[in-house]
């Protein structure tokens, strides 16, 4: 099912900003159980990036009922509701009027079907060749110029490698082509900084909170390819998947560590 | 006018991967005279992004059709012709199977109503605040992923403001937001690397050329803003506008000077 601006609809307008200019930001959330997981914090993430970029979306009552209305036709089957928010339709060239109103997307999608295994057991990675944007403008930034995600994931069609770790210019690695990376390295839990690349993540934030509410030793820092290397325990997580424990990077394998592990607890403890 | 795909159509699926991702090129043709100039010029350009980033587009045939029947459609008005070629519908996630089928966009519009003296008298510029984004694989492509030319575009409304300069991380001046960047510095026709950033633009190469087999000095390296000031002429090109002169930009004013006003003759005498 989609919603455009409230209706269900399957197309857009080809003068729509997003695909113009991808000139708009997304989430995508969780739902089981007849839950939407973690809604609020989409919305806030949402609206700052609307913020951030300028977009005059003010139709938070809308959305959320287009998303109640998502959810009971999903009912009880599990699923993945995206929400694409775009600048709206038109302007001259680059330039938007301040008063164009907003398109709102929402739609319901099949869970994709990853294998059970890799939550328990822990997932192969790679090192993509792609590299991230460099810039402090967009850095944390959920918008839709996602080319970098997609030249990056397309570098391998090998179905057993689940995830591929994208590096900045630095050389220093940011996170995954879908997730947000975390390193257990001297003993201390860490995640990339995302000053100059990167997307903020809803359970990335969510992690450090619980990180730090257990009293977990917990730093952002920039990540070195030899931190990889020398790190103790490795996982990525988003949304969908929650926490994937990296198990194989190339040569160097990993244990599924205790801190991933309590962090797995923790997280399918925490409300969402 | 628009044709999708060959057939008259004002919208495409949300599921297309140019509104999800920015995952597709675009061009930017002026219509005048009768004449689509520089045609092959951008064929070839898209083409050699779609290489680059991988998009199976090799329906050129159906596209010159396409352009021959906005056209004819335009039949004796000026205008502009914009092509954008996406990856496609589909694919899960970033992933897109190789064998997606490339959407087909070709659109005319109204030519933009520019003041007439911006070409003999030059135009009032600005720096803008928001930097591009840095990335060599990414450097040259006029792909679809232009936030950063949004944002600095939107970042005035005085509309005798008619282009803004934009700067790399390292402050370098690359490019306009919708044009490339020439200077004339002792005495010396310059324009920004685009290894890092920028979009290589047909009406840029053609003056590289122009003034390459006209005998004129001519580099290509990075300019700081000092070079800004330091310079005796300073002009910005595109499809569109062809030559403009910079005759203002903050307190520090330009003469539209002999080498612009060369390269405005030889490439209103070149063949498009």
């Amino acid at each position: 099912m989609i919603l455009v601006n409230g209706k269900t609809e399957d197309r857009i307008a080809i003068t729509d900003r997003g695909l113009q200019y991808g000139d708009g930001l997304f989430e995508t959330i969780a739902y089981r159980t007849g839950i939407a997981e973690f809604l609020q914090q989409h919305i806030e993430r949402l609206l700052l990036g609307c913020e951030k970029l300028g977009i005059n979306f003010t139709h938070v009552d809308q959305l959320e009922h287009d998303i109640t209305q998502i959810s009971n036709d999903l009912a009880n089957n599990d699923g993945v509701i995206k929400i694409i928010i775009t600048r709206g339709s038109g302007g001259r060239g680059y330039f938007a009027s301040p008063d164009l109103t907003a398109t709102r997307i929402v739609s319901s999608h099949p869970l994709p079907s990853y294998p059970t295994e890799n939550t328990a057991k822990g997932i192969i990675a790679r090192f993509c060749q792609h590299q991230l944007s460099d810039n402090v403008h967009l850095a944390g930034i959920k918008h839709l110029n996602r080319l970098d995600q997609v030249l990056a994931r397309n570098e391998w069609t090998d179905p057993t490698i689940a995830e591929g770790l994208m590096s900045n210019a630095d050389g220093n690695i940011v996170e995954g082509t879908m997730s947000n990376l975390f390193v257990v390295l001297d003993n201390k839990l860490m995640t990339p900084l995302l000053t100059h690349a990167g997307i903020a993540g809803i359970i990335r934030a969510r992690l450090i909170t619980i990180a730090q509410d257990y009293g977990l030793e917990f730093e952002q820092r920039d990540i070195s390819r030899s931190d990889i290397t020398n790190a103790q325990e490795l996982f990525v997580c988003n949304s969908i998947i929650g926490i994937w424990p990296i198990r194989l990077i190339e040569t160097r394998s990993y244990p599924v560590g205790p801190i991933t592990q309590l962090l797995q607890n923790l997280l399918s403890k925490s409300p969402k």
